[in-house]
């Protein structure tokens, strides 16, 4: 059985390049795991919810397991196939901390950003606070950006399921200016991109869109 | 060589009984996993930030490995010992599922009531945002009572990481009334938290500052 995963047949035009089934599509391309994508109107329905609580996509489900959160998706892809976790004991759970990182250290963060200045732009307190939330980001990047140094990627010369993580939480800077501030984060950011799994992922999530009115 | 966990010598009152060293003691004391607490002072030195790039608490060392973030050592703990991981494999990747649900669809929400609560608790906006925080995670709640059912624990009747991971999460609402609202889960953050494993950690943590002055 061919793994599948569940996204938005629709999304708006603000949200494509930005949905989560893009970090699942890249960690399959990386490993060379063919996938299905089966599409979805509505995530807020029953039968959606059955197991997937938040009414959210990206799910999966394979010949064994079926799950949701890209993180725990992305960590069962890299499991099963080859490429983004390392055989060494250590190695391997650096690879995981930095998922977890990405997804509780630095996601969180990033998130405000696309608090103040897209789903509560009309509130009177998001240019109030705007401020404070860029430069409580501009910390979490600084000391990121301290952390991988001149390196390649953040455990050094091998690329694994951290860093796909954590490219993709930063990547949803890519409107802002924020990542401008760290050079090597932001070139970071740029050689995860260009990677031709990610390539691949992007292409294919846009895809579903390309032909697709911007509000339905 | 015993797994040594690093945290706090001291912190203010309101911290204590909150800080992430639980989760890491809680998960040992549920594997039977003797453990050394390293007690700092300061974790914004290079030293520390040497693996702690955010400056932060727990970090956690074996004879193995050398990680940081509370969940990836949880998981760790997990996986090297026996009660918080079932063999079945379908099973034990919804187990992570839900780790990485607490950290990435839970905490986020968590974490700004405690921002608009008392980190920023003297800025102008935050009244003024406090009904809509407390709205997204009520939402959010809902979403997860309703997953939780009248299960025992989120996967049935055996307890995970998962639920290890979502307690120690929901645990940080106890100073609000947000989780009252939704009945199932008050009563299964108290079930988690009356695990003989959950009160040894919050004892040993609680008596790192028993004798601490509040203010330092």
């Amino acid at each position: 059985m061919t793994p599948t995963i569940t996204t938005f047949a629709w999304v708006p035009e603000f949200a494509r390049g930005f949905v989560r089934d893009i970090r699942v599509r890249w960690a399959c391309e990386e490993v060379g795991q063919p996938y299905e994508v089966k599409l979805i109107r509505d995530a807020k329905t029953p039968e959606h919810r059955r197991f997937q609580p938040f009414g959210q996509v990206p799910t999966y489900t394979d010949d064994e397991i079926e799950i949701f959160e890209s993180g725990a998706i992305a960590l069962r892809i890299a499991e099963r196939g080859k490429g983004l976790l390392p055989d060494d004991p250590a190695a391997r759970a650096r690879a995981t901390q930095w998922v977890i990182a990405a997804l509780n250290s630095v996601e969180p963060w990033v998130s405000q950003i696309g608090v103040v200045n897209l789903f509560e732009a009309d509130k009177p307190w998001s240019a109030m606070r705007r401020d404070k939330v860029e430069a409580d980001l501009h910390g979490r990047l600084a000391d990121l950006a301290a952390a991988l140094g001149d390196k390649q990627w953040l455990d050094g010369d091998t690329f694994t399921v951290g860093d796909l993580m954590m490219i993709s939480v930063l990547g949803q800077l890519r409107n802002t200016d924020m990542l401008a501030r760290h050079r090597n984060l932001a070139d970071y950011v740029a050689r995860g991109e260009a990677r031709p799994a990610h390539r691949k992922a992007m292409a294919d999530h846009l895809a579903v869109y390309a032909d697709a009115p911007a509000a339905a």
